[in-house]
């Protein structure tokens, strides 16, 4: 599969806000879109930096991923995501080169794009997400 | 500042062979460079995801700060490098910002870059590089 590049890197923040300001403060971000998910326990905001993108990850609770993530690793980087043309494709190809897939299908993820992840035991540690818009 | 976008994405890996296979096998990942610093105690290759970059680096010895960012997290992400004009400038920005840097002077990286590192700590606990070419 060839991915198309990075199309965000996810980090978990203790706060959005402070976050988001000062991505906004250091770097020239700008905030394309802010998404609450309570069944996810996420709140979130798409930011652009640049040509690039972070997606700044921030928990509705303890017992919620990005909350236990947090609890564990402290606030840091969470997962980087790949864009692709085709997600299905690019799910079959992950598959047939032996990589363990969390979402064995696409699911809706936030700011209305499909994606899936890959498990960090087959990429050496790292979350990965694919993603196409 | 305004950040052109993410340079790089660092990725802190055991095997350095195993993980540019990996990259290229699951992502479409193409080497661009490899370079060992031995005085930095570091190898690492550049690697093209499609219109973006990862760079995998893997320690040569234990006592070294890639070798003790892996005692203590183990492989996975390790920093991200965001892409700017003017690399003096925007260490004055960033000072003036009350960001906390690493390096208050660039330093030639890996690659015939000039880099520098913000602490983690004014950037939400993310290790964060400016980079210019």
């Amino acid at each position: 599969m060839e991915a198309r590049g990075i199309h965000h890197v996810g980090l978990a923040v203790a706060d959005l806000d402070e976050a988001v300001q000062t991505y906004e403060k250091l770097f020239g971000g700008r905030v394309e879109h802010r998404e609450r998910v309570e069944e996810q326990g996420v709140e979130a905001a798409s930011v652009r930096v640049g040509s690039s993108r972070v997606e700044l990850l921030a928990a509705l609770g303890d017992d919620t991923p990005v909350g236990r993530f947090l609890a564990k690793r402290g606030p840091g980087m969470h997962h980087v995501a790949y864009e692709v043309d085709d997600i299905r494709s690019a799910l079959r190809d992950l598959e047939a080169e032996g990589a363990e897939l969390i979402d064995a299908e696409p699911r809706h993820g936030m700011f209305g794009l499909e994606v899936a992840f890959v498990h960090p035991d087959s990429v050496h540690g790292v979350l990965t997400e694919v993603v196409s818009g």
